[in-house]
């Protein structure tokens, strides 16, 4: 019975994340450190080619075309982190994650749309597109994280 | 010049994994940070699994043929996480990690054969054969462990 509510109310932020996986360990310290570390991974292959569009890093098709679908998987697997049991948590989430929940959840769709697009321009040689494409995803991390964590 | 020393060092232990994405930013606390939050992601996904082969989970297909292939992409991330400049950074890692490179890097190698042995066999209908590789995947995260992890 506890299961189905837990399934219940995850369902509601997992969106395209791979939610069944974590069903057997839903400790709310432990959901805050996993989706944390979702984001510390995303900020890891996100970082190297974040500057691209506008030059402040060297363009680099190749770490472009690897770091991409890295990012794409990873950026599915902090959602079902955002559990409700995890409000009291102490991290950076603010409390709109868990009331704006529609806007939350646009936020990581847009973000997966965006790395989804990203990874198949980075499979061809136009480098305009795929720095564009980069430009594209940063607009997406920035876009949610003012609404949804705390500065 | 420095970066060539660090790309140099980082090569000792890559291994299979996705050394270049980290160049960018090899502070030592960072790469510690991420290499952990690599096996944090690592434990989020295997821990639904680990279970089923002794009969403490229960057998479910679909879960290993989702979990799998996202093990198999997060088991290439620790390792351009431990790079020498992390040896005094404060984490569970045990000096034979920077002692005992080559039998670090083998373990790290199995793991990585043995998740992508279980990817293929958890895309077929063979409990047995899959239980039996996650079963190996086990033995070689507690392989490592033992030499390479403090207690």
């Amino acid at each position: 019975m506890k299961m189905k509510l837990v399934l219940g109310s995850l369902a509601v932020v997992v969106g395209a994340g791979y939610g069944a996986a974590v069903m057997a360990q839903a400790k709310p310290d432990v959901l805050v450190k996993q989706r944390q570390s979702a984001m510390v991974l995303i900020g890891k292959y996100w970082g190297p080619i974040a500057g691209m569009p506008t030059g402040k890093a060297p363009y680099n098709a190749e770490r472009v075309a690897t770091n991409a679908p890295l990012l794409e998987m990873l950026a599915k697997m902090p959602w079902d982190g955002f559990h409700e049991n995890t409000k009291g948590e102490n991290s950076r989430a603010l409390p709109a994650v868990f009331t704006e929940t529609a806007k939350f959840k646009d936020g990581a769709d847009a973000m997966q749309r965006s790395l989804t697009n990203l990874v198949k321009v980075s499979k061809g040689t136009d480098e305009a597109a795929t720095k564009a494409a980069i430009a594209e995803v940063g607009k997406t991390c920035s876009g949610c994280h003012e609404t949804f964590r705390a500065k």
